[in-house]
């Protein structure tokens, strides 16, 4: 890496962004949660979801414009179905009820092989990812998907901005396999509206097929890129399309009124689903070679990076890259642009300063 | 359709297939399951997957070369958990699996909200996409992937062929809402290594990105091409992971020796996944402007459909046209050349002859 960073304790972050979840109404539990969400990605080196991107996204759509509820409480709508919970989250921050979720769903896989959550009126969960990410290393095989706030994507071959960039995420248990999970977590554009911001700042070209402009003509030039195109084409259109349907089939209402204007009888709420599945309950048991199931996944692994794939990465590889450096360091790894921002964080909350000289510089 | 069409019969097709699978060894039920997946397919337009191709690689593959097995019998594996099961198939014939697969997942999700069956030992099922559709039309959410026979894609950054095509299917219950199922369903690499031949016989060039050459380069020239890329980069590449994984979980043995040669203590064989969510247990009931959740689903489509983008194509839509093409013929839609196949297959199984001149041209 080139960029220079400074080691920060886990305390000392966590400490702060509870704070300053709390000062804004949220509850110690919420609080903890959006600490633990934070921190848990600027470990693993996921520098987009980090503490100040989500008290950034709090501010501007959350808790700072009554899309977040703080304190709310997940009311459990009764269900017919033993292996399946469906919750009204009542715009409860995104991250809590991502966690609660994912518990539940982990207890009704333990008893039923699989076990599902789906959450209407949801707000922002953040990282998809850390959420599989955690359950993978209980050895689950985990997964989630939500609508994104914004439709700034369009149908493969159109030009209105309609579905949400839509992020799926799986985990999966292969760390006694390669060290960590692997874990498969993107949204279904190409690039991101905030890529494409950065790159019209620094004038740099967007890959092929990433955006388009007012015309509705794909453009490299992302400064004339008005929506993002799904990737892959009609594949990754589909994709995209499935959390819109699954989000309908749940609670949520048209995409392009999402995260925008709330009128009366209208939701514009986003949903979640998760899903756990026990490794127990997919094994058949027989295994080549007398092997047992995670030895026969650490082979199937060993074969697909051989015969010339050495030096391929594992979806989660990198995640798990960040996270060994911030275990080296002892602490999270941040920018010197990064201290500052949580300085000023500091400075609101009333908290002690944030001096760039107190933090050793990073191996 | 510039390609000219002849109108056969259901039943004289249904008749000949099953007829050709019997004479195969293939029980009645297994025989049928076998007349039903390729008529199904033709009918839908899926040209890709019909009876020919089917009896084509049972033969190559199949019951012809012992990779799957007439009349095996289902075992049923003991499992602590309600909501899934896991099958050994002993090599049945992967259509008559299939269906039975998703009959479970949909016994299995009308009690527990969400059912699934993993099967070990699995042959080919054709197309994935006839099966979630199926249940789609019945109200339910249906997912399949399985591991595709042989290893022909390379991982993101790799050049050793260490992939299946690894396809994904999903239907889910639109037919209210748009006339269909929308069904997504494709392969997790650009193209497929028949159309590469194609390509390379027709002097055609591939699109880019989607093979490599014997130096593990991307090329365009069918003729040099020896792997496929996944579609989309790290992110189709994650999901062709994703069925190799659940594959190594199920029991599935080394990808690059699936559908290759057998040695004692190894496998060669494929794995399949069903999955089948019940629409109520994804339902929170409280949907804008007091829809029910079909309609809510219909206005979240019109929604994405609308914009500008009303000329664009929901997956499942090209499937749906061949169906009324099929339908307004009153048969299946067969060119000459696969009337002629029909007809070699008919001569072999000692049945009446099929002469062009007897099918009336399409309309």
């Amino acid at each position: 890496m080139s960029e220079r960073f400074h080691v920060v304790p886990l305390e000392m972050h966590d400490s702060l962004v509870e704070t300053a979840y709390q000062q804004r109404g949220f509850t110690p539990e919420e609080s903890a949660c959006g600490a633990r969400m934070a921190s848990n990605a600027t470990w693993h080196g996921i520098r987009t979801h980090n503490a100040l991107k989500a008290l950034h996204l709090d501010e501007l759509f959350g808790s700072g414009a009554g899309g977040c509820r703080p304190a709310a409480s997940i009311e459990v709508v009764p269900s017919r179905f033993e292996a399946s919970q469906v919750w009204n989250a009542n715009r409860k921050m995104g991250q809590a009820v991502a966690y609660e979720a994912m518990d539940t769903c982990k207890k009704l896989a333990d008893q039923y092989g699989v076990g599902m959550v789906s959450v209407d009126n949801a707000f922002h969960y953040l990282w998809g990812g850390g959420y599989v990410m955690e359950a993978a290393k209980e050895g689950y095989i985990a997964y989630t998907n939500c609508t994104s706030a914004l439709a700034e994507v369009v149908p493969f071959k159109g030009s209105g901005l309609t579905l949400g960039t839509n992020p799926h995420s799986w985990g999966l248990p292969t760390t006694e396999a390669v060290g960590f999970p692997i874990v498969i977590d993107w949204a279904t554009s190409v690039v991101s509206m905030g890529r494409v911001q950065q790159f019209a700042r620094e004038n740099v070209p967007l890959p092929p097929n990433a955006a388009i402009d007012s015309e509705g003509n794909p453009t490299t030039d992302a400064s004339k890129a008005t929506g993002l195109l799904p990737f892959g084409g009609h594949k990754g259109y589909g994709l995209a399309l499935l959390n819109e349907l699954m989000a309908g089939l749940i609670g949520g209402s048209l995409p392009t009124i999402r995260g925008r204007s709330h009128e009366e009888g209208e939701k514009n709420s986003t949903c979640f689903f998760f899903q756990v599945i026990h490794p127990d309950a997919l094994s058949a048991g027989a295994f080549a070679q007398g092997r047992e199931q995670k030895e026969n996944v650490k082979a199937v692994i060993e074969d697909i990076l051989g015969h010339g794939n050495e030096n391929c990465l594992l979806p989660g590889q990198p995640e798990a890259d960040g996270a060994a450096r911030s275990g080296k360091n002892g602490g999270l790894l941040l920018t010197k642009a990064e201290i500052e921002a949580f300085d000023e964080i500091a400075g609101q909350c009333g908290t002690p300063a944030w001096n760039l000289e107190d933090f050793k510089a990073a191996i």
